[in-house]
């Protein structure tokens, strides 16, 4: 059938979908989600149909989405041959998980190519959820996973041995340990090739707060260079382009919080099997407010995690942390940063400078080095994990010379103080969270939260518990109608 | 936040939503799929979001679907308020639906509610039904979804005892008993308000054939007067609205064809509870191609169909018929008006006169007619049955006198013959009913087959199989295109 193009100007954001008028799709015999086949002389694109009672769709004419448009370059009114396309083979695989049988390598890699290609629509996508939270992932399905995330995105060969490398769940405001590990790290001579996330629900994403030390954005070339230069980089990792699938399946688990162990594992190892990690160390912090509650469930990722890193060839090591309240002072990415850079010139937060170094040192043990904790404690207090930081910055375009007090901070503030003497009881992590965001972080980088207190902390009446910083007066104002007496961030309780 | 309205002037066909700015989305930290509450002046409603990062919606700016304008009255560029908006209770219990748990009737109605409302999108709904397919629902939660969906759409309040109903479950093409049966059972004094559906994916719904004879489409207090007047009804079922929820969750179960057994009960046991019915007659076809296949999962049903009925009041008894085949002669609206009124003047296709008597033969038994088989045999080649069928035609506003051969068939024909000699071994129903569909049926009401032959018969070379017959005659070239030597419809073997 020939239909005319009609040009939508509206984006769906994902699945390459394409609007047809019901009596055309009658006359096709084809339902809404099902696909059809475009042809323009050589060119061809499969689309998802949807259908149309309206009539900003006519007979004749075909609704493309601009991301149609973007991969099919047809021009509005051009005619385009219209028929009738089977289904993915990769809905049968979803339907037998469903099912509740195991899927192989194939089906997998099947899945997920449809998936990164937008050749599913979300109800196909959201199935798959389903069925590998309903029905779980053998170990090695989810390593078949984990390898066609892999492949669905680049790699970082850097014929180098031992690579390190190492992650922190989420869920902790403030956790950055990952600049002082990786200068520790790269300082001892090792290969850390560091990738990270922009936050998504948090304050600020590792990503985020390396970017107010230097630019984050490189292409796989220059991380390699970076890498030559200094054993390391801390990078976004965007340049890999693994997050297709992982965002497109984040987006969909999250009306009701799904994420599936399966999905969680390859997710996490995918981004280091990436960058063909050798030796891999994960963070799991536990406690009210962190990813994984339960000490239990914690234990029993940490049993997956080490068994499918051995599978995907990884020594993989996982440490349970306490996650019950923020690590460091500062929360947001320049406020994060300053904590960093204090801790490297040993002057900053205890509890974020002893878990570097704790992390640290199990992973130069686990790459050989005999008393790993002590190798650790003297880099950092020899200057020579500063030095390493300044000289990553620089490889990274930033100014390696910069000092903790000169990195800019919101200037509109807000004090917090105690109502009654006391000790500081308990710390809403998500409450902290939504207020910083609520005032303009991640995007404003001199927004976010600095913290006086910590659990269990003696305060008198009046003592200041936290300062609110912002860079946007209006968005501070908006912020702080969040925190009312009622939900107060640091409940502090009378003592005698 | 104040925000200036985009109308969008697209529908989204179902769920209420509205598109935001990415910039906006942050400041207010909402996500794609979140809810947000719109407020201008006295109105309000909740919308689902959407984001995008391209210019079509600008900061300051929120985009609304035609759906949603129609809900909440504003126009293109005022200003409304926009505010977060928790998610629906209904997503908690889908999840505890997927963590395998039993859903209480409460839980139950809150999800039919939103899924009515809109108030949910597809990728919820998708969660609901993988729900119901990979962790089933107990005989209580079904009845619990059956008062759901009864609870949703409107009733049919007759006062009248007995109230006599059937169904049969798709898949068998030109399987037109209900015209039959319904003439029978009213003839011989019982109530019987027979409310159908047009096709999805057949030839031909029970209303798309009826609708030949007379009108289908009634106000629920028309249905009323013309079971008043002649015991029946044959009308279209959308006068009882019952159809919101069905239809939703038909369209996201279609990609991978889930059909979950606890939601065909439930939907088709809610159409007879609407109508208050005391007794009811299951058909179950099965044999390759139609809905229930097997024999096994037939007589599951046929257990589950019975217990249902029972715990919701209704005397259910399940027949499994054989549905390898066509029933009657006429696949299509008019071929099979022709057939019924044949039958009922005791000439038209023996195997359809025959389902259609033992059928109305056990309703009355159950009715409490000692022998109903006979009773429904008399009532039938007395006339009584056909002159009962005049009457609610004419009730519906039909021509009560219409004669078999005067109803209308498609001027355009394609006549396929047999090949060789030998005996009529295979029909396959799918590829039939597809060719039928791609001909025009059922929006082309002359459109269809008729069939010469039936399984096991003898034919000659060159012997007629089937004639296909459309009103137009460019679809009717489209659908012989499908019949091609390689998947004949009706396969002869030589045979000696």
């Amino acid at each position: 059938m020939e239909l005319k193009v009609k040009r939508l100007h509206i984006s769906s954001g994902g699945p390459l979908i394409s609007v047809l008028n019901s009596e055309d799709a009658r006359r096709l015999d084809l339902r809404a989600l099902d696909r059809i086949k475009l042809k323009k002389g050589r060119k061809e694109i499969v689309t998802i149909i949807d259908i149309t009672h309206d009539s900003y769709i006519k007979k004749g004419e075909i609704g493309l989405f601009e991301d149609v448009i973007d991969v099919f370059d047809v021009k509005d009114k051009e005619m385009v041959t219209a028929e009738h396309q089977p289904s993915p083979n990769s809905l049968k695989y979803i339907k037998k998980k469903l099912d509740g049988e195991k899927l192989t390598k194939h089906e997998i890699d099947e899945i997920i190519k449809d998936i990164v290609a937008n050749r599913l629509t979300e109800i196909e996508m959201s199935y798959f959820a389903a069925g590998a939270y309903t029905r779980g992932f053998t170990l090695y399905e989810a390593a078949y996973l984990t390898e066609a995330i892999v492949a669905s995105g680049k790699q970082l060969d850097l014929d180098a041995y031992p690579v390190l490398d190492k992650h922190s769940i989420g869920g902790v405001p403030g956790n950055r340990t990952t600049p002082i590990v990786v200068s520790i790290i790269a300082a001892a001579g090792f290969t850390i090739p560091k990738t990270s996330t922009r936050s998504i629900t948090s304050v600020s994403g590792t990503a985020d707060t390396v970017e107010v030390l230097a630019p984050v954005s490189h292409k796989i070339e220059k991380i390699k260079e970076i890498i030559k230069k200094t054993n390391a980089c801390m990078v976004w990792g965007g340049a890999l382009e693994l997050a297709s699938a992982d965002d497109k399946i984040i987006k969909i688990e999250r009306p009701l919080s799904l994420d599936p162990e399966g999905f969680l594992l390859a997710s996490i190892l995918a981004k280091k099997a990436a960058v063909k990690a050798t030796h891999v160390l994960i963070d799991i912090p536990i406690g009210k407010g962190t990813k994984i509650e339960h000490i239990k469930k914690a234990k029993k990722l940490e049993r997956k995690f080490e068994q499918l890193g051995k599978l995907l060839g990884m020594n993989t090591r996982v440490i349970i942390t306490n996650g019950e309240q923020p690590i460091g002072n500062g929360i947001g990415p320049a406020l994060e940063a300053r904590d960093v850079l204090m801790v490297l010139l040993n002057k900053g937060p205890k509890d974020l400078r002893d878990k570097s170094l704790y992390m640290a040192g199990i992973l130069l043990k686990m790459a050989g080095v005999k008393d790993g904790k002590k190798r650790a404690v003297e880099i950092l207090e020899s200057g020579q994990a500063y030095k390493k930081l300044q000289e990553i910055i620089k490889a990274q375009g930033g100014n390696p010379n910069i000092k903790p007090e000169e990195i800019k901070i919101g200037k509109f503030k807000y004090i917090y103080r105690t109502k009654n003497q006391g000790r500081v009881e308990y710390i809403d992590n998500k409450l902290l969270t939504r207020v910083a965001k609520l005032a303009g972080a991640p995007e404003e980088k001199g927004t976010g939260i600095y913290l006086n207190v910590h659990l269990k902390d003696k305060v008198k009446k009046n003592d200041i518990l936290f300062t609110l910083y912002s860079e946007n007066q209006s968005k501070l104002k908006y912020a702080v109608k969040e925190i009312t007496d009622k939900i107060i961030i640091v409940n502090s309780k009378i003592i005698g």
